[in-house]
């Protein structure tokens, strides 16, 4: 462990409370528990939930900083070779209560085992019914971020993005997309940098968003459409998330992944929305090629 | 393509009107739609669903009749050398509206690629609340129909049914389990007089148990317990079932695959019931050592 994974930690600690402070300041109805956990084999987590708010109906922030013996899974997986691992992250998922409000994940993340180490990290936002300045206000926020650092790629961990958050078995994307980018090296002091104001932007976008969407009328048929898009985000979480699936194959701690899962969600057969309605317009959007926002 | 494969596909696609009839008799306040489908690659199927009724919320009753050229996942998965395959098969789901209600899952299937055939098949159930009556009196129907024939091993297949409906990332079984067998060949004849004799009581147990239970009354309470164990079910299918991870990958229809899933899910973080509750003796029970009902 060296000192990068301890400022890495420090700074991915620092995201959690800032933004969960930020997004309590928002939402007014409800707070932030604090759920601190050990892992048996080293380190442990703070996993920060939020029920039932005014704007946000689940949202959760995790902050996690594990270290120990590597798993065989884990150094299968990753490639690496020595028998010890660090690994830090922040990651985020807010499911809002109006269906006109955007759903949005990020997370922030660095690992290290023997000389090898690397960060990564990203954000995708998915909304239920398309308001193009949303997502371009979204992917702006990001630009500006990338812009600041040279080490920071937007355009090919945009593409990285639509390419990842993708569902095969639906011919869909999972939302706008936003970035994705792993296993980035290199100047480790440039590179924390923008790590850190990654962090400290993510919700940048995402909350004016909240702000515009959380008071706009809806019909229960369209929160119906909600629900039924929301069964989407856990068909990928589920099916296709690397993170979801590794976090389980390698004794993760349960409650602490599936809390990225939507609180109420519905699978109906067959429910296609008719052409040229809103619903409509969202799903070819999700169905065709990725855009320049 | 032999005679027995268009014997199995009779006996399963009657199975399936049979069982779509007594559903729909009990249930009182809504029927099974009929959506048939076509294979590009051969065959097709009939997916009948039942949504928004007095007794179940959803439920679907699958006949699919496949055909074709068999694809290199196919052939992997099953380690079949033929080129061509032909698979037949009716399977079912239902998720009732009161939680006192169990859900249950069965199905019947026949598989033949080349000289190498088999059936497969079985049927499970999952409470939200533990009636002791319930459980032994679905397992009793099942010991029934196989203490009926010889070539049925009851005993094995509770075991394999037992081992096969375990969430390993949640320490629990599924439920009440049943029996599950897979890869059975030797005397053609009998095996389809079993297949048919099951296929025929598969809701033997299980329509008492639904008038028993259809008026019990419930409160908001478990009507979210219902829905977050639903999540379990979700979890299930999605992560470690078989036949839809296959189903998904060889490129099967989607919307009949996901048909398995419930209308209303829940996740809710950190949701354990407290001890001495009724959802606490259901939780007892599937963390517990399968049971000889």
């Amino acid at each position: 462990m060296t000192a990068m994974s301890e400022r890495a930690a420090q700074v991915f600690s620092e995201v959690q409370e800032l933004l969960c402070s930020q997004l309590e300041a928002l939402d007014g109805g409800a707070g932030f528990g604090r759920d601190a956990w050990e892992r048996p084999g080293g380190g442990g987590g703070l996993t920060r939930v939020l029920a039932d708010g005014a704007v946000i109906e689940k949202g959760a922030i995790n902050f996690s900083r594990v270290e120990g013996e590597a798993p065989a899974k884990l150094k299968e997986h990753l490639q690496v070779e020595a028998d010890t691992f660090f690994a830090t992250g922040t990651s985020m998922i807010f499911h809002p209560v109006n269906p006109h409000a955007p759903t949005m994940h990020a997370n922030v993340r660095y690992f290290e085992a023997g000389s090898t180490w690397w960060f990564g990290g990203g954000l995708d936002m998915t909304p239920y019914y398309l308001y193009e300045e949303d997502a371009a206000a979204f992917h702006r926020s990001i630009k500006e971020v990338c812009g600041r650092h040279e080490v920071a790629d937007y355009p090919a961990w945009k593409r990285w993005c639509d390419e990842y958050f993708h569902l095969p078995h639906r011919g869909e994307a999972r939302g706008v997309g936003g970035i994705f980018f792993d296993h980035i090296s290199g100047d480790a002091e440039q590179l924390l940098a923008f790590m850190e104001d990654l962090g400290t932007n993510l919700l940048s976008a995402y909350l004016p968003i909240l702000e515009r969407r959380r008071d706009a009328a809806y019909t229960p048929e369209q929160e119906r459409w909600q629900l039924q898009r929301r069964g989407r985000y856990v068909e990928f979480n589920l099916i296709h998330d690397r993170g979801t699936k590794f976090g389980l194959q390698t004794g993760g701690r349960t409650e602490s992944i599936f809390v990225s899962l939507p609180a109420r969600v519905r699978w109906d057969y067959m429910a296609e929305p008719a052409a040229g309605t809103p619903e409509h317009t969202l799903l070819s959007m999700v169905r065709g090629e990725p855009r320049a926002w």
